[in-house]
């Protein structure tokens, strides 16, 4: 099996460790330039920010739209980045994301959507597809394999936790789960330790245990005043604390550079 | 609380115990005709069936789409029934099935679809809403709150089982959650024994269990030979079985009348 | 397969359907006497109660220990009820609770401990086999298959709720699985509807369901005053409560005499 | 908080990052020898090896039990190496343990049993507590608590997975829940890839991933000829592969030596 580069503007995903970093959610201009620019000096190769936030509770902040999907797309082009953004439902609103965005992200709530898989397989431009938070491994490579189908091949494929009897993490990151995921496919394999653990304190750990344990990149949510954040502010991490991770990471898979056959089995 | 009634084209379910029932997919006009005969001679209300099937897998039948609308819109006139089918992704689709259906169904891999929730409030037919197969029971009620919040409150709330650990039932059917639903919204609360075990020999007991705990109906998947069934043929019963459970349903409420109370706490 | 009786000093498990009823823990004597009396006045059949109460904080009420094993047989002998009550590990525990005890129970925490389920299987009291907080259908029948192969045939299983996501319920109780099980072993299934929801409010709709799903009885804890009791405060009921539900159950069970098959599939 | 440091015969846990390995049972003297040799060679500090093998089904091997006890203790001796091995039931059994072993292990069938806890409490031997595998955190965390009520404090935590609803994996490794027990508590903590994956394919990538996460050290299974082990052969791995992840892990944990405070939060 050879494994699948999938380009994202320029950026490489399954060449190299790849970080993907930003806002849990768009909140306004100068907060997203911040921190694009905050992220790509502390080595993320795309920024993420989410334009619509399809919250449990009706009565949470809902994203700022296509309004956010520009300040996303122009905070991008200031800092050299391309930009992933989530896809909430069928068409309409594909083409709408396609039209800023560089990466197209399947949002956990919408890997049994296969209307929306099938559009995104319809696309040209490369897919972000998230696991359900009670998918099996089996449904989540299935989902792949419709977006697949319709003729886009172009996929990365990110673990993200998944739901157990636990409450003291958001979920429960199923490394075991994105390593045999990236066995059984060709397709890149990301984690997103903010949303697996929704617990600022274990991002750092989980993003070296993921890059010890051989996956392809990591996505993680950045924001400068954590406290202050729209969404999900338990999971967000400082610029600093990113950059210390990315240097961490960085460092580690340099060391293990000797054990390749190890680490990527 | 003032408990809501819900009327499906004068079937008002919050009144009494309702039955729901029909093939898991439309297959052709002659089965589906046959069908709806005989779950409203076994007691049957309402008609379900399935015009689209959104499989985990790309390759397996996907359901006659709108010509499994007309089918279905069709069988229900010729058997006196209204029909209740699934909506799959937003506006156009919704649209579509709006012109068919009596009743707007939102299948558990959409329960958190947002963006679908909202169109479904929007919309003046009553909403089918299963619980999605690892929302936690807040998840399912917000669920709810999304739809009541854009103008719809002919909601029913229909609990599908939860994804657990065990793997000899598709499901573990959570009758528990269903009667705390009940308790705490005003809207009816139905269960479906089909899907929350897969198997066709539990959905009989589960039945009754579901119709003593007090529930407002039950959903079956019924289909005069399961085993040539093309989707979920373990989980599929006979006519002949629908027509026993739904007698044995009616019993069994006839003879709990005597103590209400405890039945519906 | 011909389904087992299991006679607990008289009372025939598998015959008909039995109330299993008492308090969690044994508090003390007068308290015991004052439920024994009016489990019995409502239906019980057998008196339950802890002596050891292997609680998860070692800060917790940890049970009388021997003195209250003495006071469980001396309130059952007053009421004319068989006793059952915990073992909690090896040979020397469950030969203490074998000299006051009819009936010996496995308890959950417990299903897994082998050399205790040999242990039940050389004695000759019956023995009530609680399913595991998380073991699968199989796991639970296997650790029947112990006792049995030990030589000791007088096996009722009780099903009390597995551990899932939820967290509005204690358990989520898998009635399910309790058919199951029946349908597999001959032994009696009951069901244990306070420790599988954990709340007062919600054990008479699962009593309900469980008789109409067919078991053949239910282990209820009872208190006098729910909110003093020493443990699981949350899930007790009172006497009165309980007679509701022995009655309640007892007319929904007469009204499904026409239907057995059905019920007891 | 003090991290605590547990000795074990020489070997200190919490100060260095420790290996534990050896084969899932005590199979026969020979074999035994050659797997001591065999990772002490390759960098293990402790043997374990189980004497008692509570198998769910009362028909696979058993284990060797005292027979066992002295060949393990044997093969320690042979290799220089301090042994761990299961107590399965109360004070007999953990005293005929007591009598060969260097630490006591409790396994994850065994985490609920309060009595034996206390047992170990009493002891005065260093106790390798299993997390069960449906434990909460929390729960987990009282076991330990149980076994210190006792005056015990030489206690190393180790989790083995959680039971999801995932059947790819035997279970699903919770590294976030290892480092947050790591946080709570100042006892080691260390991660069993063999349980936790049930893969061997997944130890390798697991253990790196642990490591990176900043636990204290791993106990891994390890037999000569896997695809023969009379227990648990899909998760053994070979001395040679055990050999290759050792010098993986340190090689790792010396390149992050730089960061230390993000690998150990």
């Amino acid at each position: 099996m050879t494994r699948q580069i999938v380009d994202v503007n320029g950026v490489r995903i399954g060449e190299g460790f790849v970080f993907i970093a930003g806002p849990c959610a768009v909140e306004d201009e100068a907060l997203t330039l911040e921190i694009a620019c905050a992220v790509r000096a502390a080595g993320a190769a795309i920024l993420r920010g989410g334009a619509f936030k399809p919250r449990t509770s009706p009565y949470s902040f809902q994203g700022l739209a296509e309004e956010g999907l520009k300040i996303l797309q122009k905070a991008g082009r200031a800092a050299g980045l391309p930009v992933v953004t989530e896809v909430m439902d069928s068409r309409r609103h594909a083409e709408l994301v396609h039209r800023y965005a560089d990466m197209l992200q399947l949002g956990s709530r919408n890997m049994h959507n296969t209307p929306l898989l099938r559009e995104l397989g319809r696309m040209r431009k490369p897919v972000l597809l998230k696991r359900g938070m009670s998918a099996s491994l089996e449904e989540w490579l299935q989902a792949a394999e419709i977006v697949r189908a319709g003729g886009n091949e172009a996929i990365v494929l990110c673990e993200r936790g998944v739901r157990t009897f636990e409450t003291h993490t958001k979920n429960t990151l199923d490394l075991g789960g994105a390593v045999l995921a990236r066995e059984r496919v060709p397709y890149p394999v990301i984690v997103d330790p903010s949303h697996a653990t929704g617990r600022s304190e274990l991002v750092g750990p989980m993003s070296l245990a993921a890059a010890a344990a051989g996956v392809d990149g990591l996505m993680i949510e950045v924001h400068p005043r954590p406290d202050r954040a729209l969404s999900d502010k338990e999971q967000q991490i400082t610029p600093r604390m990113f950059a210390r991770i990315s240097a961490g990471v960085r460092e580690l898979l340099g060391g293990m550079a000797a054990e390749p056959a190890l680490a990527r089995p």
